[in-house]
């Protein structure tokens, strides 16, 4: 079950935005699995796509149509993800995009297909099609939390997040939605997940924000160093309200907004990843640079030895400094990090501490929500990741399922 | 229980070697976890240690006894691996070095110590001294069975290999142990194995032989991505056969037998992987060099989908391409991929093969030895890794052991 997590109960619609959801019964049976949103005619949308080198068909599509023009409708199914199925995939994403632009009266370029579930299956697009008139007449603002569970595949919760503030005196609303619980290491970029504001910000402003929150959200979390073929990020604004943001004040509280949603988006990812038993919280102080602080933080949150102690909740430092010593840095010295477990020092300046005690310790790793500091005494760079344990669950749920 | 791999019943004996075992009950009750090796005066060793920033203290004091002089004794325990525990475990490690030379009469440098075990507690090291005059009288040329059986921890069958063979007519044995199920992905060295043989071969061409046969052998092998703390290998070459190799055919026959030992020894660890239920060996072809065919083969082989998906026999090979497109190559064109299973084609350059189907697959994934071939269409290196596969059992030995 997830960690510290409940299915959402409500989202605030964002004006401009329209959601309908319908069962296609492709892969599921007696639930949702489409999505269509509609954007109002002056949105404009940033996107994120995966930067894993088999990327699949709709992302390959989408990436072209946003190309092209500014996008007027999302359609994301669940239950196959459209990857690795060649030169027919291609063709059945674009036929899904031509039947809504039909059926919308746009273009097939403003329709963006995103797909997510089994890899190596050929899309039954009749199934999404018939479902498209029905799709049409449903369209509401309310329908954040029914899309929210549409999406979903191996998720246990539907997840999502609102944010409402006020650029002078004038209210702002960020909406957004994700699905994602394996198969996630996302490498700039993410899951599936789609954002939503009725502020209005030019394309360029909007691509610039959601890559800066990006980093510390999305590409930030790790179940298990699996990045996705199907990864995509959305951030439309719609400009429906009455604040432009461009500048000064109101982008920089724009963009804390919208990190706040982003980081609770992703980190609802990892509260429901597979198998999760526990909320991992990895910061690297004190690296030489960025990247090198993500890099020893990767390394511990990846590896399987650590995962599993923590699922068992034991203060097995040794693995954690055994992580940090493979992590690919050349000259570390062991002899200068030092280790925390949430208040609790474990290791100071490669000697263990002489106040730790394994109750201290335990103490920490039986709370559901842990935190690991680790120390490099290099430089003054920092990195914090967030990932989950791993448990018998874990193999379970990806030996039983055909992702 | 390991895949296709017994008990080893008996292995040659390596003349200038004798072995010995005891059992110091320190953390293991009613069986052997000692073991002290005694190398002939003309011996040379090599010796590879991890290239974990994070060194365990034995390592350490091995490390620098090498630089010194040649080793006369090897002595190792099973159960403690004297790791994360700063000034007080190399003041322990050196302590049984100093007490095995004054019982034998030798130097404390002539004496290399190696740890096995738990990580972050103190060695007791009264444990092990007591047993050094028992382990005095009771070597022998013959324990080498015995040997692989007391430096076991989560290891389930003793792990070992001889090979015998002809140079102008005069016999040349080599003979090696091996521990090691969990915390493998030896990095530039190994866990702990200890090889012999009774040919004469001077320092540096030792090392460079071990070197070079350690590249394909326990560098090539990976059960969680986890770099030991601990991992050693040492080729001892007694020089009592009437044999010195130098050059020429007589070398490269060495060379050939030690790559034969090395690999065997190597494939036993993963026999015998924590869990494991599948031998997995994963070939990259037509790469730009071996570098990238390594990074791929491990991406592949340390995924933790693709590993239980095998797990579950199944040929999901959309979880394989996802890993190869999330190696850390640059300009890796999908399209020209193509994957097989066994003599099965899957995907031929980026395309689902006409001829597989789900049956096909499905024989080869059922079986305990599974062969996947990887083909990058980008040049001519190679490279070859071997794995297990991540079942419920990995986790269940990983949340229950404190390595």
């Amino acid at each position: 079950m997830p960690v510290g997590l409940d299915d959402i109960e409500q989202l605030l619609p964002v004006a401009g935005v329209q959601l309908a959801v319908a069962a296609s019964a492709m892969r599921y049976q007696g639930r949702n699995d489409l999505l269509l949103m509609q954007l109002n005619k002056s949105a404009v949308t940033a996107c994120s796509f995966t930067r894993n080198a088999f990327r699949a068909a709709p992302v390959i599509v989408a990436s072209e149509h946003l190309n092209t023009t500014n996008p007027r409708y999302l359609l994301i199914n669940a239950g196959n993800a459209n990857a690795g199925t060649g030169e027919a995939g291609l063709q059945a994403a674009k036929r899904c995009c031509s039947s809504v632009a039909d059926i919308m009266g746009v273009s097939t370029s403003e329709v963006l297909p995103f797909s997510t579930g089994v890899i190596g299956e050929q899309l039954e697009t009749d199934k999404i099609t018939h479902q498209l008139a029905g799709l049409k007449t449903s369209l509401e603002d309310n329908h954040w939390v029914e899309a929210a569970n549409a999406i979903k595949t191996t998720d246990v919760v539907a997840k999502g997040c609102s944010e409402q503030f006020k650029v002078e005196g004038v209210s702002v609303t960020i909406t957004g939605i994700v699905k994602g619980s394996g198969m996630i290491c996302p490498n700039m970029a993410t899951l599936l997940s789609f954002i939503a504001t009725d502020a209005k910000l030019d394309k360029t402003l909007l691509e610039d924000c959601l890559q800066r929150s990006i980093a510390d959200s999305f590409n930030a979390i790790t179940v298990d160093g699996d990045t996705s073929t199907n990864d995509c990020c959305t951030l439309t604004a719609t400009g429906e309200s009455a604040v432009e943001i461009r500048s000064g004040d109101a982008l920089q509280l724009f963009q804390d907004k919208l990190g706040i949603v982003m980081r609770s988006l992703a980190q609802s990812v990892i509260r429901d990843a597979e198998g999760a038993t526990k909320f991992i919280t990895v910061s690297v102080e004190e690296a030489t640079d960025k990247a090198e602080a993500r890099s020893v933080a990767y390394t511990v949150a990846q590896s399987p030895l650590v995962k599993t102690a923590l699922y068992a909740s034991d203060p097995n430092w040794g693995r954690i400094l055994a992580a940090v010593g493979r992590a690919p840095i050349d000259d570390l010295d062991i002899a200068g990090v030092s280790l925390y477990l949430g208040e609790i020092c474990l290791i100071k300046r490669g000697q263990p501490d002489e106040n730790y005690t394994e109750e201290k310790g335990l103490a920490e790793t039986q709370k559901d929500d842990i935190e690991l500091l680790i120390r490099l005494n290099r430089g003054e760079a920092s990195a914090r990741i967030w990932t989950s344990d791993l448990s018998e669950e874990y193999v379970k749920i990806n030996a039983d399922y055909r992702s």
